[in-house]
């Protein structure tokens, strides 16, 4: 392929873009209009990928002799000086050139000359800002799978001090059976583990290379476009130029498995704010993850767990911005899916903030001078104790037992009830009932009912596959270390 | 009451907020607690609205011989200094003072010492940014309100201009009747006047004065709370404290009234969209909101209406993470309210710029020099017409007719559907038929029918209040008028 | 005009609606696309609103000549007995005949023959439907209203007996200030006070008739819709007939404003569930609210109040189902419009149950031998007492009591931090410090701060307008009861 | 393990359940209340689950002699019995019996006795709920995997008859390049593909088995829960005992990925609607997926894409609501979790129904006479080329030609705006300009120009993996067939 340059001088139709899109255009965007249709100024962060993206695609190119190993060199020297110049903040972001792409390449052309116009060949903005999101988005994701394995690990490190520390288990905030701790952090070990498994999946689907779909037909170039996908990491190739520009699948699902993994945290969050609160007083986190009144000398909020909870809002709101966006769009590329932006870079600060902050604050942070981490929850083991010694948290046990006297467990469950109700009566635990008062409900009941009926008992019986027994809960943080490390 | 200063000198609490809350704290918050738990970087926007609050709390204060009237003094010099200084760009809004409120309050008892430290007695930051949220929305519905009148006003005016212009009303998409496009556009300013409704009623429930709350159970200071209300102009005043901060259905009422508003803007957009398709062309927009292609030479893309659309997805979005942020908090404020702020401030800016955008981009903008708005929508009534007579747009006219010949309606309806398909099938508009084929269907058709056939026929028929026969268009267009003026 | 019947025999075309929709149609519909596009199983609930439309429609019909009264008179004949037929049950529903306006229409041409056919006349199912709900919402939303004001009724009712009853007021959970039980309460009357207003505004949107709208274009016949408007009790007629029968405007501003008063639901339903766990222990439902566990023999669960909180993600789930659906939809009527039915019934069905059972389950019931009303809550005013004196609930009253002294309010407020930080390392509340430690503070402390520090005096010292001195709550009971009257 | 009989007569405490709970509840539930709380009536729809699930439970209990092997053969008579009588419809379903599972228990307890009440043994409601929940939403998938498949086909044999049809491809439904009528097909096929690929991942998640987690500690009782898993063909045992019976993040995934497969549906049925507008004429669907109008007798309208549009609505809402009823919420198992039912159910019943009919509408169904499908959608290439040959849907080719010719890409795309105005003012497209006038652009371009101009030329030029040249497709179709096979 040809690539001389014509006798006419070549004007930089970028340079005049303020002026008018092209010759059909006959008067210039408005300011507001400018403002309004512009994303320059927040999709500039995608730079990195945008430049990575261009040199791939020049590679190719090149490789393919549809422009010349010069062209791709002085494109190389360009995007390398571009690089610089953004890093060292003195990059001059336009307005007017409307997003990050227009922005590169123009001065690219003002650095490179027609080398930097011919770097377009055979793509389009709507490939190019699909291949560029794409590229960022996987970035970030291998970022917040790092930090949920921090944010397990965190809580896996809690647990193995607290495993036979024992609070109240409940179910519909009422006391139910005596938890371990350690089992009760677990709990949530599990749930930021599917979300790292659920972000793997989501992955696969970003790391898909729509560059080449061009604006929506595909292109008339002999591009290579697995060699642009393999020096680029990419799994695959879009195999359909339409779905590949307008595809925004891969930023819902995100912003899905992103809800998913708040609504996970807002449920940690309601939790550490029920404990801190004066009548559970289970825990306390740092002074630093709180805050104090304006008005209130005594305060101490918990404000990171809160807000935690409040912005799980934000991302879920995001999601459904994001849904009602891509509803009911024809085929291909609509200015609509410009929207798609914003709400997927803030969805993605405000996890990695969450999730890097609620490392810290479950598990404190590295003391350089001892090696060891310190400013974590801190445990009131007497309170979870008194708390779970309230509510007859052991009646199951007790059922239990008559179960392996003999009886069907519908009867034990009945028998019970009365029990609790004459400890109700009474105000006393069913292990302070006398045994002989215990024994009117079944004459099986013999003196190891008390062993049933206490704190340690109820959990080592618990002893089977996700129970809270100890020494389930020592098999299970054994099998994290395993799978984290 | 004395204001008598202690002997012990005064520190500045606040200056040294950054090292610790107060003597309960026992470390600093990181930067990354700062940066997730702080708000001054977007809630600076309400600065006017926090000094307009403060100034009428103080004066209030004084009148009731709180302060002293030296102290109020002080206190509006400090304030004049404060606006000054954060009009002209110089006032150094800090982080560490966390928001608007505290940074204000900081740099004032920097001017004015102890009378700045006085200034917060009575309320708390939990009834002072309810109170400033409030003030700041109620301008910006004010705001909108103007920006409704003038998209329905532009509205009008293409409607004026173009009332026996004749489209193709659809439903499902489909040819159903002809209607005069001014009838269509009159549609529009039926929602958005409606939405300024909506606005009213909200506002209603915005004007209303939690300060006096202070942080949620009253305060201890025989404040004047009706005082305040009148010098801010608000409608009355809070009846509950723990309501009074903890209320944030404002927020979400007028983020639903704004998510309705956008529903309309996206209606109208598709319909631009739609009737910009190279199939329809029944409009073009001006150049200025619109954009080319970077690699398709003869593009000329509706991205306005096509963002607008999208950005419906944005307030809804909003709306959605509002309420989810709300759900099953318990009484009174808790930190994830802050989370309302953002969500509200970028709908109200949305809406702001869309509504401002589509006045003109419909009705054009008023050149100075000929005193007549240019550049609004052209309108291509050849293209309408054309289509308004394909798709059998008249065939409920003839059911109509027979009507009146005598048949009950339901007879008449399939009479029709046999002439319908007897003209698909020769390719014809029932007005080809000729009239002896139309009298085989009912011998009572006459010659008249033709009339009745015609697109002004049928125009001109529906004739009663909110048809779009001409007369009633043109009487609806002068109740518009009247309304808006 | 003419009713005169033309010579042909008039089939029925409804009967055969099955076999094809009209002579267009070349082949009848699969039970599959029947089920999916048929509402007639979910919108028969809207008969009555269906028949009283369609009464007041034929009525004027009559009055304007364009039936004749015998044919009205059939009608009226005919509607009766469908009346009879529905409310006994016998009325046989069809699949076939798609939904409840046809259903009813084909069996009154089956009862009373051409004068059925003839009450279509001038309207279309598209406004006709819109009349339906419109009118079928109205009469939901006067039920609302009542309810609503029976759960606040309820609430009152339980505040006045409990205003003397101290429980700690939270932010953030934690123990803030001291407050009154009965000014608690009065908060959620507040809210849904505000709900009962909200509903109020939409109700005049919803009563507006789009009945003569017909299809999309209005009619040719010259119906008197204020007639039809003043006959059924609506406040005016919309003005447009695109508008008119493509609008939803109100079923989505109401599933709105049902969404906020549950989310007002669920904030008291988390309070609910907080008081009744053991740790606070404040309050108790009857018995028949909650249920137990199929295991453990001793739970007792706030099930309604869980309940409730999960609904409120139903409704706001219904929310966004119709904006969803109306996002981007041209005019004017489009098919989506049926699926705003199910949101909006099952809306109405969980908002009225839901306010029905908290108006009982907070208040009780009326015992018909006592005339009193019983099994409402239970409160635990001594556990709300002891919780109350844990946290410093009165240290912002020593801070007011030292500005008193005259200290500035930040000075007063370091200054108690101090304090409380001897009194936590004490394990003491500040009112058990003796007097000379709390002089250390600051020496203008006397004997009085005692009563200051007690929650008595706490309370009484906040007694400004929506302050929660008992003085005041006393107020705002005597304010809601006259409301309410 | 003995499982002697006591020698009290044993009681079926679940057939007085109606009357009180157990001892404990002093009184029963009201109507109101059992209506609320109760599930029955949607959730027996999961009665196979149920059974299916207590079978391989009462199975390990044998082979774990936990109880006795006449018990559990018992309970398998008691089952078979059971599902004949739900099967024949026999069943009486009681609202006193809250769910589908005890009405089950309370049966079979009446059926075999002691056997009966045995059966609950080491597990509770918790654990069989969400154990149920997943073996029915598993089976669920399996059906959705099969209509994924089958609509996925429709396409492909829809596109293979249409390889060689041309439609304007449109970005910002302008007119932008000529595409393949099955290229544009298929990228619907690829986005039912990522629906598959993403509900398999679901699947994963979905398919473990919680079993044995018991109320929320695990279970005193030495279970072997993986028999219990691989009996019931389950992937996985959940490994933490609170996160078992309190984990919904399946059924948000779930709900997650229909919705984006509704997106798509909408998308589809959005084209398919606007092909079907007279103005564009390029489809049509079968009468049998339409419906008429009740006033104007020429309507034939696209009910059921526009249903399918309204009803990604309904999905999307049901997610929102999953979302929020799940936040916030504290361990382990709380009422609310009742209500992810009804959306699950209804996202899955919408989704099957409209996969269902639009493979039938698309692709039409098998006449068994001929073999052949019949009554799938019509295509009018006629109006699709002749929409394609407006728009100057080949200025990129020649832009691209001019490339070819040396010019840098973006002084191309600049010269053919410059041709575009010219034929836009002729009146003309750029095919018809002649060689001469084309020529005075850029004095390289010859005769060869008019072939790069033609739709085929313009097509066929577009020849890389992804473009929508027919040997393009023609591979994708081959792919899609063995993928599908």
């Amino acid at each position: 392929m040809s690539t001389t340059p014509t006798s006419q001088p070549s004007k930089d139709q970028l340079a005049t873009k303020a002026e008018a899109w092209s010759a059909l255009f006959s008067e210039p965007m408005s300011d507001l209009v400018k403002r309004y249709t512009s994303s320059v100024f927040f999709d500039k962060r995608m730079w990195q990928a945008d430049i990575q993206g261009s040199l791939a695609h020049a590679e190719m190119l090149a490789a393919q002799g549809i422009i010349s190993q010069d062209d791709f060199a002085s494109i190389q020297k360009g995007m390398a000086q571009i690089t610089k110049e953004i890093e060292s903040g003195e990059f001059e972001w336009k307005l007017d050139l409307e997003d990050v792409h227009l922005n590169i390449e123009a001065r690219l052309t003002q650095l490179v000359g027609d080398a930097g116009k011919r770097l377009h060949t055979g793509r389009s903005r709507n490939d190019q800002v699909a291949t560029d999101v794409r590229l960022w988005l996987r970035g970030e994701i291998d970022l917040i799978e790092g930090l949920l394995k921090e944010l397990q690990l965190s809580l896996v490190e809690v647990a193995e001090t607290n495993v036979e520390v024992i609070l109240p288990g409940f179910t519909h905030l009422q006391v139910a059976q005596p938890v371990s701790f350690a089992h009760h952090l677990l709990a949530y070990v599990e749930m930021f583990g599917r979300d790292a498994d659920r972000m793997l999946d989501v992955r696969k689907r970003v790391n898909v290379l729509p560059l080449g779909s061009a604006a929506l037909a595909g292109t008339t170039y002999p591009l290579d476009r697995e060699r642009v996908a393999k020096s680029l990491g990419m799994e695959g190739v879009s195999q359909n130029s339409l779905d590949g520009v307008s595809d925004r699948d891969f930023a819902i699902e995100f912003t899905a498995a992103a809800s998913l993994c708040m609504v996970h945290v807002s449920r940690l969050s309601e939790e550490l704010i029920i404990w801190m609160s004066q009548n559970f007083g289970f825990i306390r986190i740092a002074d630093r993850f709180t805050t104090g009144s304006s008005i209130m000398p005594q305060k101490k909020n918990p404000d990171v767990p809160e807000l935690a909870r409040g912005k799980t809002g934000r991302v879920v709101g995001h999601l459904m911005g994001l849904i009602t966006l891509m509803k009911g769009q024809p085929l291909a590329y609509n200015k609509d899916n410009q929207e798609d932006k914003e709400p997927l870079f803030d969805t993605v600060d405000t996890l990695k903030d969450t999730l890097r902050i609620f490392a810290e604050m479950i598990g404190g942070q590295l003391n350089p001078a001892t090696g060891k981490k310190e400013g974590g929850i801190t445990v009131n083991a007497d309170n979870m104790r008194a708390a779970a010694l309230k509510g007859y948290a052991t009646a199951t046990d007790l059922a239990d037992y008559l179960v392996k006297k003999g009886l069907p467990f519908r009867d034990a469950h009945e028998t019970v009830a009365h029990a609790v109700k004459l400890a109700q009566n009474k105000g006393v635990d069913l292990a302070e009932l006398p045994l002989a008062e215990l024994q009117a409900f079944n004459p099986g009941i013999g003196q190891d009912v008390f062993e049933a009926l206490s704190l340690e008992g109820s959990l080592n019986a618990r002893n089977t596959l996700g129970g809270t027994a100890p020494a389930q809960v020592r098999k299970q943080i054994a099998r994290h270390r395993a799978r984290l490390a």
